[in-house]
């Protein structure tokens, strides 16, 4: 376990959490590991039954699991979500907010950019003119906020991220490192012989709790708003192009792209490397498979693959007969000369 | 509409496009809108006939439409490319070259840079010895230049682009945020029992007019040039790679990916997750389509889609069987029993 | 050719290379071409036996080339891999290794970071607390080490890179321009209404002479440590997610994307854009085809292809049949009608 914590006793844990003990509330805890690999001052979870045996011979001090699952004689904290509690304890134990360090040395900030309490500028961060940084966020070393940026509470901005121009980040944003936010969207008129840039005028806009992974991009809008809402996480490397809007609380798996002007509902999932074109409607819960490649708009709550994307049950079916082309190839090849033959014999 | 902008006259605005009017030459616009939510004070457009009607309900003070197009007595402006017109107005009411303000503090200059005038050079940008730039060009926070570089005039490097040692780029380029110009050639030489990697002492040449998106990578050619033509532009996490040619006018759009020693013809158009395997040619006027994969040289003027890409066309009547393969695969089962009954009936 | 170089003759580079001289050893030599474009003062290479009719027209002044090639009376270099012998020669005329230049004047160096000799820390360079660089190692402007990072001896951190907190980068690395070593995992619990991010407390290790591409990301674990082995090479723009495991001497090609907790086992090749899915384990040796994705474990040493990837040559077999789906059905359906047609005569 790369990192130090202090210890806790499964009763403070249980009440943290507002778990039920099974076993000694008083046994000290001190950090969380995995199943296989948890000594007796750490504890652990059960999520996936599959693992459920483990549990008999995990070295963990403690055990997060359901209601009612087998203890195998372990101390145990009961919870509805295992996994989550997990995640909790993780930010219980090993996370701290830092101090908020202020402005610091080497750090460039405008005169007239407007930073409320408790921040953290790092050395080489960049804060244009007019940038506006809520209380408690912390702007890392070299990242660029271009001027008229406004950026909400306990917002992180990693090294090396750029907001252009005007865009708007919500409170409790994380933007991982190399981030860009508010590009040029890609869009030129030609003009017979050459493309003409359009001027993207527009921007970006982030709502709360959005998080945007490393080295992905966010083009600003032509004329109004990229939006991406509440709760809304994306991977690293994924392309979100200008004017689309993302519903809450979606997941976009790293290396996805998706086209200019298209509206995706809430809850949606895209998994790894999909593609969706432009100016289409994605419905609310839909999941798209990975690298599928999505042409047309997509009705909510259901599952597509493939390229174009289908419905996920029939892309299963269709993909699987792919590699057995050959054979019915040769299997129908075969039966029209038995059918030459009949038809022979019937003259 | 996110920017303010100075009132102008349609006789005006006519006049800088070398358009007609028909209706009230005096009337003020202020702006660009979309036909659906332009004010009196803005002028709009109808590039596209499936929106014609759209026309009689729009709130614009002004319409630019094609010559002989229904105006719904509106007031119009007739220019022969309705959406060039509105790209090059969003120019005039929006854009302003901005003030150039020298090499300002903070930034980090090497003592034998040579700047032209009228050069923005933003703080936190690093130039390095023997960078060359050209008059009018801007440099923006946290973009580092290696040694030997030469920028043309007028051209932007937005923030944390990095241009790596001795390449070139043209004037009135523009290279979005975290773009990677001149990183190294993915090149190594099997020794046996291990990858010696192979130096790329080539370079990048951008010509002018081309555009390049945020997070892009253009790598340095082994012992040449990687060339990019005159006017073409890249969208955002692009790869091309060392000792590619791509030709004029091209499109690329995101996430493409172009191997090693390839040569793109002009005018050619490589949509999004496409990718083009390594020394091949590409003939102009080429489209391939989303998430395609190149294997082969392509001839010119037709469009290829799919892994492997085919024609266009045939591709889309490919595909739209492979949904129904299973129940392909049904029928020829089904067949061949007939097919055995009836052999057996012969005996 | 780019880059000038000091002369040497043919019997000082035989010596180098350990190669037999076939010709003149005095013939002064200044530098490397190809075969095409080679002047009298350089020498060439042929490696592969295709382009074996080339050596008689070349204007190269030596050739390096296996022994018992047919010379064509050029002075000749008789080396056992001469793509290797080329490689090395590249690395002697033209690649210097630059005067270490110390901490250099704008760079932003943490009091408690430790530096050996020998490193260069290049203007705008942000070193934070509790950082280790090791001898000779070399950091450019604008690259960003979180707290607590080692890296090794001679290693190359190039412009705008990132390294984040706690992460170990070996001896001899070669990180490209804005790679983000160290990004937060993806991994949020959903907590029934929202998605709540699971702390990614681990790390990232890359050990000796792996060398990541421009923009290219690794995730930290989310408890103990992504890692990539000895001698692995990445391309521009790939993802790896967290907690995966790359293998030795690894190949992985511009914008593949691993998700999380997957093996790679030693000498694999991922070809470009291939996908591979999360929890799996590749076997050693395996070559994955371009854009292929792949959805479960894979058996070492063999080739696979497509999505879902199949072994590469049932794949070539399968994918050569789909632009005959279209015949091959109408193919089904003639049959169809003139079994139909057997069965009514035999009535």
């Amino acid at each position: 376990m790369p990192l130090p914590a202090a210890s806790r006793t499964l009763k403070e844990i249980a009440e943290y959490l507002g778990g039920v003990i099974r076993g000694d509330e008083n046994h000290l805890i001190n950090g969380l590991a995995p199943l296989e690999t948890a000594d007796p001052d750490k504890i652990t979870f059960l999520a996936n039954p599959k693992y459920a045996s483990k549990v008999a011979t995990t070295g963990a001090g403690a055990v997060l699991m359901s209601p009612g699952t087998e203890s195998f004689g372990r101390n145990v904290i009961e919870v509805s979500n295992p996994y989550l509690a997990f995640a909790k304890l993780l930010t219980l134990f090993y996370v701290q907010k830092a101090e908020p360090l202020g402005v610091m040395n080497g750090s460039i900030v405008a005169p007239d950019a407007s930073l409320e309490e408790n921040v953290t500028i790092h050395p080489g961060a960049v804060l244009s003119s007019g940038v506006k940084i809520g209380k408690g966020s912390v702007i890392y070393s070299g990242a660029v906020i271009y001027q008229d940026v406004e950026i909400g509470n306990d917002t992180t901005i990693h090294a090396n991220a750029v907001i252009r121009e005007r865009c708007r980040i919500g409170s409790r944003c994380v933007i991982q490192p190399g981030a860009v936010i508010g590009s040029d969207g890609f869009g030129y008129a030609p003009d017979g012989t050459a493309y003409y840039p359009i001027p993207q005028i527009g921007t970006v806009v982030l709502e709360d709790d959005v998080e945007i992974g490393a080295n992905s991009c966010i083009d600003r809008a032509a004329l109004e708003i990229t939006l991406i809402k509440r709760g809304t996480k994306l991977d690293n490397l994924v392309q979100v192009a200008h004017n689309c809007t993302i519903g809450e609380e979606c997941i976009i798996v790293s290396q996805v792209g998706i086209s200019g002007s298209t509206k995706i509902g809430n809850h949606v999932t895209l998994a790894g490397q999909a593609g969706v074109a432009g100016h289409l409607t994605i419905g609310d819960n839909v999941m798209v498979g990975a690298q599928s490649g999505v042409p047309s708009s997509l009705p909510p709550n259901a599952g597509y693959s493939g390229t174009p994307a289908i419905a996920h049950n029939e892309w299963l079916k269709a993909v699987s007969i792919i590699p057995r082309l050959p054979e019915l190839k040769r299997a129908l090849r075969a039966l029209e000369k038995r059918v030459n033959e009949l038809e022979k014999n019937r003259e």
